[in-house]
């Protein structure tokens, strides 16, 4: 039988339909499972053998999604801040990704991402980059579960000569990584103005036979909507869903800028939507509609973006900034309560996935991915209610542990997977280099 | 001669004009002032018998100035969440104050507030609230300095049977404390639509007789300037221009709704705008024209406002929301500067309470109000520009050591003034009497 481990924890937020929190039981983890979530007194009867984890003033949610992000990009946090986008992008990431990017590059700024996301709470990574061997090996080092992606542009890079390259880079990959129960891989076109009609309905076949989700940035800035009616006559949705895209295969992230019609149609469709309200805020693109998006039933979900865009990849600062941007723009202060940010970083960001069946919430039957977030510090006392004091009150720094497929990654704030340390030596090492520019 | 402490730090952010970070600096205390800013190597032979702390990856700032909050309300935090602004008021706000307010509430509540401001590098308070003496006894008990508010509003509550009430318990209280180095205080007329000509004008006089700034909630809501339409026949703002109200002394908390002839208007008479970014989101009042008051040459600085509207008393989060909420609200990615939102949180905010001679910056002869901030944590790094990092990347998480005129109340993250267990503990049977109604 496999090992058993039982967390007692004051607070339980199991993220299932219609249960809010549940006080003084306990949740029981066999192998990469969920077996149990009872009370304490009863998993005492029920588990005497087992190793028992006692967590005091913590609440227990299932681990966070990280719905969209660039994790390579750790290296370049910070790099170049309050920029006009092309200015940050032409002078600033594109150079510096062009002299550096290698699959070395992407790994040590993976494994970086993949350590500050489970410090916070954050056991899932839906990452969008190049040389996704190099993501693959970073999460399967650190013990995070990813979304590893075929990513393709229409130019060449350091990372390949065009489309076809790219593709057929990516699905060695997959091919290689396929079998590993912590990955899962997207088909990713980059977005709608750099990528072609020709390489989306590829990427559309290849997500089709390989039954994988797509992920694309849509509709971040209006510049991109205008470009595409200059160039295609039709604003990049409706040439997406000319070309089949959009249906409950597609994560679409960002789409800041949505008119009413499209809002119904992705509704329609079901395709998912990544919300990054930081990225979004700080690069000046705008707010996505989120009020009407959840009018309209549309599954919306959560991401930070890359660290370029968001220096902070903080998964707790996005469900809060979801919550409160939402009211604040509408002038509705019942929008987008505190469970709906919840569900939105949980159920919703698995659904997303097309992982729902196994993920987002804390279930007998689905794996074992766990966060204990402590109550405990005098800046989260009182709580009167434990679900909205994890998103208007707790941040990341109160996670204290964080079990993915049943494996304890994080043990009071210490990871056990990573040699941090190592890490954050190398990681300097290739930012010295970087700064010195050879 | 008075204790001599030489702080050194890889960086120093010292918010004067013109200077951006110095590095491998080291900042020396002497008594309650700041006596040199110098390269490190000069501190060791300068001052070689100085006692010396030596920090490492660590930003020397400010200390930081919340200009608005009510510190007792932390033991509202999260008492009711995601209501209507009416309902939040009159169901849940105000029937708990009326029924539980009383001196010893609020000194609880506010030492309660100070040890989360003091954890989080802010070792400044601009308060309002009733039961003044107990605010200040909190503020002198923690270390920290505060702005202490002789608040007044035109009803009866638990505090004071009406204006002449309020005003002569303010007045007590600040006769009773008006020597103490840590408090200064305000002449703080609760808002346009609870006071009445009379008592602002009292209030004005007050100021003016005793040398206090003014701290009123001004503009917060749409339905605060349609009511004075109606009850006055003007906006709210106009009629405290025409009462003489408008000028450098008066500190305008929220000031959301603002048309352009209005921001012109508290430009011309410097009048200090406070903006409130997640407060006036959470309550969905909308979001203050940061823009445009930078624009007009306003002096806006930050508050966090009390814990029952911002769960989260984190000067960092309200730093960040407003770099972010200013580009993403505008389509502006150059608005709003790290360096300006820093600004805003020390030496503007300095120059708000009318003490830029002595606090808001790190220069020979202010008071020495300083915090340490690490970056050494993995979610810091790497560490290209450190000033944008404090404001996109680090968290109120990372100070480590905070000073108050001098005094080391902050040690490693300990607080060395508060006996934090009992104070938790004296909260806990308060907030359960509260629950359980009695």
């Amino acid at each position: 039988m496999s090992h058993t481990t039982v967390l007692k924890a004051r607070w339980i937020l199991p993220m299932t339909p219609g249960c809010q929190v549940l006080e003084q039981h306990a949740l029981v983890i066999q192998g990469e499972r969920i077996a149990a979530v009872l009370p304490q007194a009863q998993a005492a009867i029920a588990y005497p053998d087992a190793e028992q984890v006692d967590l005091g003033q913590h609440v227990l949610i299932p681990g966070l999604i990280n719905a969209h992000t660039h994790s390579a990009m750790s290296l370049l946090r910070g790099v170049a801040d309050d920029r006009a986008l092309m200015d940050w992008l032409q002078n600033h990431i594109w150079p510096l990704e062009k002299q550096w990017v290698s699959d070395d590059w992407v790994y040590q700024g993976s494994l970086l991402s993949a350590a500050e996301a489970l410090r916070g709470g954050v056991t899932y990574l839906n990452d969008m980059y190049f040389f996704p061997k190099a993501m693959a090996r970073a999460a399967l080092d650190s013990g995070i579960r990813a979304g590893v992606s075929i990513n393709v542009i229409d130019f060449p890079t350091g990372y390949g000569s065009g489309p076809d390259d790219y593709i057929a880079k990516g699905l060695e990959a997959y091919e290689q990584y396929k079998g590993e129960a912590l990955l899962d891989w997207t088909s990713a076109p980059h977005a709608p103005y750099t990528v072609s009609d020709e390489t989306f309905v590829k990427l559309r076949q290849l997500s089709e036979q390989h039954g994988l989700q797509m992920h694309c940035h849509i509709h971040e800035t209006q510049d991109e909507i205008e470009g595409s009616l200059k160039q295609y006559g039709v604003r990049p949705l409706e040439r997406l869903h000319k070309l089949g895209l959009l249906n409950e295969r597609m994560i679409a992230v960002h789409m800041v800028h949505l008119d009413e019609a499209e809002i119904e149609l992705i509704a329609r469709q079901g395709t998912h939507l990544v919300h990054n309200p930081s990225s979004n805020l700080k690069l000046a693109s705008g707010v996505a509609p989120v009020k009407a998006l959840e009018a309209a039933g549309v599954n919306t979900v959560l991401g930070t973006d890359g660290a370029a865009s968001n220096n902070r990849q903080d998964m707790f600062a996005e469900i809060r900034a979801a919550a409160l941007l939402a009211k604040g723009i509408t002038g509705d202060p019942l929008t987008v309560s505190a469970r709906t940010a919840l569900e939105m970083a949980t159920i919703r960001a698995a659904k997303a996935m097309g992982r729902e069946a196994d993920l987002g919430s804390l279930e007998v039957g689905k794996l074992a991915d766990v966060v204990a977030v402590s109550l405990d510090a005098l800046e989260c006392r009182p709580v009167y209610h434990a679900d909205a004091q994890l998103v208007y009150v707790a941040g990341r720094e109160h996670v204290s542990d964080v079990w993915v497929n049943g494996r304890r990654v994080l043990q009071q704030r210490q990871l056990t997977t990573i040699d941090v340390p190592a890490l954050l030596d190398r990681s300097e090492a290739i930012v010295t280099q970087m700064k010195a520019g050879r």
